[in-house]
């Protein structure tokens, strides 16, 4: 995460909300932000949400759509929510958002190793 | 790519190679590579194939599907592959190998900007 | 979808909203809906969303992840609504829900054949 | 599977291949077939591949990708192969071809209800 620059604004059970600025190694040779850049930072909101809960989660599989280009300098926050929470598996929804809009969509899914009691 | 010790073994038409070695840096709290490293090593892999043909490409959406553990030391391999490419879109299948064993499997698809003549 | 006894509760703009109830035909041998049942019940929602905006819309990609088990004799809905509608392709979130609870959730996106002018 | 009109083919550790014939009933209103029934045809494979090993399985979830479009009287296969087995979940390749050509590719991962001992 600081090798990205995020910065953790909050976490809760099933939530989690990180931030971070797009800095110039962060883009591709279109001058975009990598995929790479935007799925790291949803996929750390991601691991933090679907850990929140005292159960270890390790991920099964993830998507993210990409809806905007995001430049140098832009402001990100990566908002997780919880769409499902069962007793082996769980899924979660997280936003890539620049302000009002939805830069990106992530999707994931993880394997919960110890269930709950 | 050199952020993620990324090496480039071949390009050619719809087609790359990558390879890299774990390490320290790329380690989440379980002590395994984390799922933004995996996805970025695919994610090299799927942006220097899909531009391959001189036609820009920009990612539509992935996914990836993890299947083992990795861990430090590990020599991992992202090979890439075409599923379809069509006039306006195309798909990638890009394994992340270890020696024999698929560790992970993504699938990613490109706009393709400028269509060919 | 009379194949599959939908019935169209409402369609508007990027949105669409089918109920559907479950029959002894689209259960699978553990006697749950099928989930090409279910996937068809969201693929039409899909479909009907995504082409409200007097603009062809041919699907790409999709994705459903299946959370709680159907049984015979439930009524499910499906609830699109637009993630994102940019200029040559849009993404759509497909909730099929059993009153409250979320039992799978899809996620569509569009090639749209004709730009808005 | 009597109402989509599929007939199998093989089924073997792993593996399954179905075949149908597209007929009217299938069609959208583009005159190509639905995804729900591509769709379908893909789950169908999928569930005897990953049922064949003796375990119950599952589906967790599956994502689609449409190549080609698909038209009344094409002669379609779906053919599915194992991508990886865990002891928990496992995943599927499901590829739908027309003759050589892909026109769409499933991948499905299950939740396997008793590990093997």
């Amino acid at each position: 995460m600081r090798l990205l620059g995020l910065e953790v604004r909050s976490v809760e059970a099933g939530r989690a909300h990180l931030q971070t600025r797009v800095r110039a190694e962060h883009l591709n040779i279109h001058a975009n932000a990598h995929g790479g850049f935007l799925y790291s930072l949803a996929d750390a909101a991601f691991a933090l949400a679907s850990n929140s809960h005292g159960v270890a989660a390790v991920a099964l599989s993830s998507h993210i759509e990409y809806f905007k280009a995001v430049r140098q300098g832009d402001t990100l926050e990566a908002i997780a929510s919880e769409e499902n929470r069962g007793r082996r598996t769980a899924t979660y929804r997280i936003e890539i958002r620049r302000g009002d809009e939805l830069v990106a969509l992530f999707t994931g899914t993880v394997y919960r190793m110890s269930p709950e009691p």
